[in-house]
């Protein structure tokens, strides 16, 4: 782990990144010394540190951080908090904020359990996602949201839970994204309100990964449930298909995941399979 | 200040507090020893675990703690922040969780400039609060809300400035509750939604400081701006009329808020007056 470039495992108890969640992250797959979404990541912290009036980040930077702490790791997630550093009491931001970097890497995490029709089962939360548009799409350290939703089970078999905003409409999942083919056309929740833009779901938009334009669009939970697939992603497991989702189920992965899966693996970042 | 009882000022880089904002803090008057507003404070921070499904708080342990960083002291600020303590990459809370204390002493804040009228300049916020009604009311370290509301200006003449809900509907000022006299009652708005549920405003309600029951309601922009007087509150500063808003002004302070002020002493808690 480094922190401010120092191997040191601390960071400062009046860190405005623990007082007030005042900062962003990125958790990116690193194999073998690339990053193969790295682009992305750096586009969504970019953004994020606009948004919070940050300092732009410094990615050159940031990127030998993180192949310095992945060295010798030949499949790792290297995590990156940026947060706007030690500052007195008070919320009004210091003038002259000097960032505060964390980087630490990290194995990749125990593949979710699969069921017997090849993809993974998810629930619907009950937590419902803040409404704030002013926040919504970055990834910042405001998370009491997704860790009180993921608090809702901790039955293994579970691996994921669906998301809806507080007007009860389909985001994300508490860790990734979530495309449906629907009648045809595969789509994925407007994150204009709430839920972080994942930079493999951007990637899968950007790139037509799983073949044709995605629909960016408000969707209902109804909607998701007579879906022809679905299927989860996020930039550390890849895509994912779920094979079940309370009563409703589907053999997985089905055609558009698959392309998707294939895709991706194209670009350098295999999607999880079994355990 | 004191982590976990140890007279050191960081905390590890893997806390749940600094990756996520999963935790809750408290930020106490203490003058000579004694906290005026102390139960008040505590019972917020037990039903703010509650909610987050944090362990019940120690509350002799951090009572001890708040004393022996404010040995010394006169009149100083003690924060508390507690969080779900380390945890690895992932939403989902460890099921041991072994929460993260920081406890520490502050001098008081600079007391808010006053116009010749006496009261406070304050100002409306564009920046709109979350909607979150599972979080509304307590205290948890998810407050980017705040910080870029109060990044909004940095004209020391304005105090504070008055945040709006998703609805356009008051809630608060960026650090303290809001009350105005419309009609003859005194009136606060709803925390419902958003907002911090003050340990002041909770003893100015409960205890009829300013004399008569409090209205706690939805509130108009509109309804503020017409008000007889207007005051904010917060555990540190105690009662501070408002004189200006926008193109509105008041004579400071009104005879509910000098009610409040003197009632609020008597319980040992001076408000800050001009600097």
């Amino acid at each position: 782990m480094l922190v401010n470039g120092r191997r040191v495992a601390q960071v400062r108890a009046d860190d405005r990144g623990l007082a007030y969640g005042d900062g962003l992250f990125e958790t990116v797959r690193v194999r073998d010394g690339t990053a193969p979404l790295w682009r992305r990541h750096m586009a969504r912290l970019a953004a994020g540190c606009a948004r919070l009036a940050l300092p732009p980040p410094d990615i050159a930077l940031i990127e030998a951080e993180c192949m310095a702490v992945a060295d010798g790791l030949t499949d790792a997630v290297v995590k990156i908090v940026l947060t706007r550093g030690v500052g007195g009491r008070g919320y009004a931001p210091p003038q002259d904020a000097r960032p505060t970097r964390v980087v630490s890497a990290h194995a990749l995490p125990v593949p979710y359990t699969r069921t017997a029709a090849g993809g993974i089962a998810v629930r619907w939360c009950d937590w419902r996602l803040s409404a704030q548009p002013a926040l919504a799409g970055i990834k910042h350290l405001n998370r009491l949201d997704q860790v009180l939703a993921r608090a809702e089970w901790c039955d293994p078999a579970i691996a994921e839970g669906l998301l809806r905003d507080q007007r009860g409409l389909v985001v994300c999942a508490t860790a990734g994204n979530v495309f449906a083919a629907i009648d045809g056309a595969l789509c994925t929740p407007e994150l204009t309100q709430s839920g972080v833009a994942g930079v493999c779901r951007a990637t899968i938009i950007a790139e037509r990964l799983a073949g044709d334009v995605v629909v960016v669009r408000d969707m209902l939970p109804a909607e998701l449930e007579r879906a022809d697939e679905v299927f989860v992603c996020n930039s550390v497991r890849g895509v994912v298909p779920v094979s079940s989702l309370g009563a409703r189920t589907w053999r997985a992965p089905g055609a558009r995941t698959r392309a998707a899966i294939d895709a991706l693996a194209q670009l350098g970042l295999p999607s999880e399979s079994s355990p």
